[in-house]
């Protein structure tokens, strides 16, 4: 590490501390995205891949491995199937997004688009699978079947509980798990099962994993209301697009009749006018609900944190307990 | 089997055969479908899985444990999981095929359409691949690794390959072996891995499923050319989407000027009119293609039962061979 250590972000002095293993993990993301047959593939795929990302999950699973003593080879395998998943899942995302951004619109090239993400992203998801079977670790590919379980699951939930008022702080938890927390929590834990190490470090790389994305998900939902200088997102996208996330759903559950009916006309009917996000705005202020999301992104970054306590004293355990505290950072 | 096996076709001998065996997937399938946290999953999957198509595809992982003489469980699994991914790419197909359908025309529902088939296929896709890892089979997950990447490939070769009149027969091979015989010869092959039979035996049933699958899609698009009662397809749709199949390939390939010309306005520019059906049908008639792909059909079907003959002597490679035969029998 350089001596402007204090400078850098901890996903920074991650990707330091594992350049080497993170540009074997590019190599193999390179030679796997090639297709023989369909050149389209490594089209799609590179804007994506290699458009130069954190790479955080795929950096987890090399973090995890080392800080474990792993000397094998597979950690990089597996670290390419997780940034293989991601990708898919954004690729699959897209086709999901974008059909509710274009309801009444419709663009000559987005169909092409549809269809391709949806292909490459499987295509992507085969390749993913190949490099797991690879690893030869059944273990490793029941936590990788299970969290794309998980993933896919929470994404469908996502779907069903869209603009839907009865959407609970349980099932908002359940759709980060899946969306965020799922990937996080198994990128983690296969790190440490390829290095062997014993069940209550397994568990501990689990639970920082998860608490992390729940926390990680949290943080950009709050900053959708708080607004911020760095996400490219407007404030209030998620209110125009009918999304219930914490702040809301916190505040649908404590609304009086008045505010009641405005949440039915804003999300659930999704009638918006002029002034209805700074009326929003107004509702969450009076509860108070964007200070209780805080609070509890800020808990589960401390989850992380103490989750990691059964795992060896390395320079890696260090980073990732900076790494819980910088995904709060904006909001602290 | 009853006295009047003579009335009844070959796949309904097998589900007879093999009717202990079929009822324990379908009951798998209706647990897994289940979903606790999503239940919109079983709503969109059902009526794909229930509608009691023939089930061909596990039905074979079924057929070839059973005639390698295995005994123990997880036939049943590899069945399920096979038809899981069939199910997955139908409904993954779904998106791709409707957005072609629907060019200049959206329909209100057709979004939530797409959405719902992407992720709940990408569901069914996980759930695919806990079943494989149930087996404990390393081989059998990389056989359906290798066949969900193969499948996957030819979706996106066949999406580049539309309305491009340079497609050879090679590529159209390479696409019908995505689209239909990767799953076909995947199917066989881990039905006698799972029994743990030679190599050589191996090597016969996956060659078997590949013959069969390709015979089986080149009379597909045979039919659209020839017509018939069973398909609830026109004569002409495959024309009209400008799809380009064997007997067009064929016919493509021999073209004079003025028959290129009509192929670059009706397939390549997709500038039909009333009338042009007519002249394509007479273009295939001139060159005889539709007896050359007809020819073709009936010696894939040939090399399926050829392929059998290393395997044990048994009633379902009988049933095996009759299938092959069955399913030229419609361009016999």
């Amino acid at each position: 590490m350089s001596l402007d250590t204090a400078a850098t972000k901890p996903h920074e002095r991650l990707a330091t501390e594992l350049a080497t293993e993170m540009e074997a993990v590019n190599g193999l993301i390179r030679e796997r995205m090639a297709s023989e047959h369909a050149p389209r593939i490594p089209e799609v795929t590179a804007h994506l891949v290699e458009a130069g990302g954190k790479r955080l999950r795929p950096m987890m699973t090399l973090a995890a491995a080392k800080m474990c003593g792993y000397d094998g080879p597979y950690h990089v395998h597996l670290a390419a199937t997780v940034e293989f998943i991601h990708t898919a899942t954004l690729l699959h995302d897209d086709v999901v997004d974008e059909s509710s951004q274009r309801r009444g619109r419709p663009t000559a090239n987005l169909l092409w688009d549809n269809t391709s993400s949806v292909l490459v992203g499987d295509y992507l998801f085969a390749r993913s699978f190949q490099l797991m079977v690879e690893t030869g670790s059944l273990r490793v590919l029941d936590i990788l079947a299970n969290a794309s379980a998980t993933i896919a699951e929470g994404e469908v939930l996502q779907l069903t509980a869209a603009s839907n008022l009865a959407t609970t702080e349980a099932i908002y938890l359940q759709v980060v798990r899946g969306k965020t927390a799922a990937l996080f929590s198994a990128a983690m834990e296969v790190g440490g099962v390829i290095a062997g190490v014993s069940e209550d470090r397994v568990k501990a790389l689990y639970a920082y994993g998860d608490a992390l994305g729940v926390a990680f998900q949290i943080v950009d939902d709050l900053l959708d209301y708080r607004g911020t200088d760095a996400t490219g997102k407007n404030v209030g996208d998620d209110f125009r697009e009918r999304k219930l996330t914490l702040p809301v759903i916190k505040a649908v559950a404590m609304a009086d009749a008045e505010e009641r009916a405005f949440w039915e006309r804003t999300i659930a009917k999704g009638k918006q006018a002029s002034g209805d996000l700074e009326t929003a705005m107004a509702i969450l202020a009076r509860h108070d609900t964007l200070e209780a999301t805080r609070v509890e992104a800020l808990a589960w970054s401390e989850k992380a944190k103490a989750a990691l306590a059964p795992l060896p004293d390395h320079p890696i355990r260090s980073m990732l307990v900076e790494l819980a505290d910088y995904v709060v950072a904006r909001i602290s």
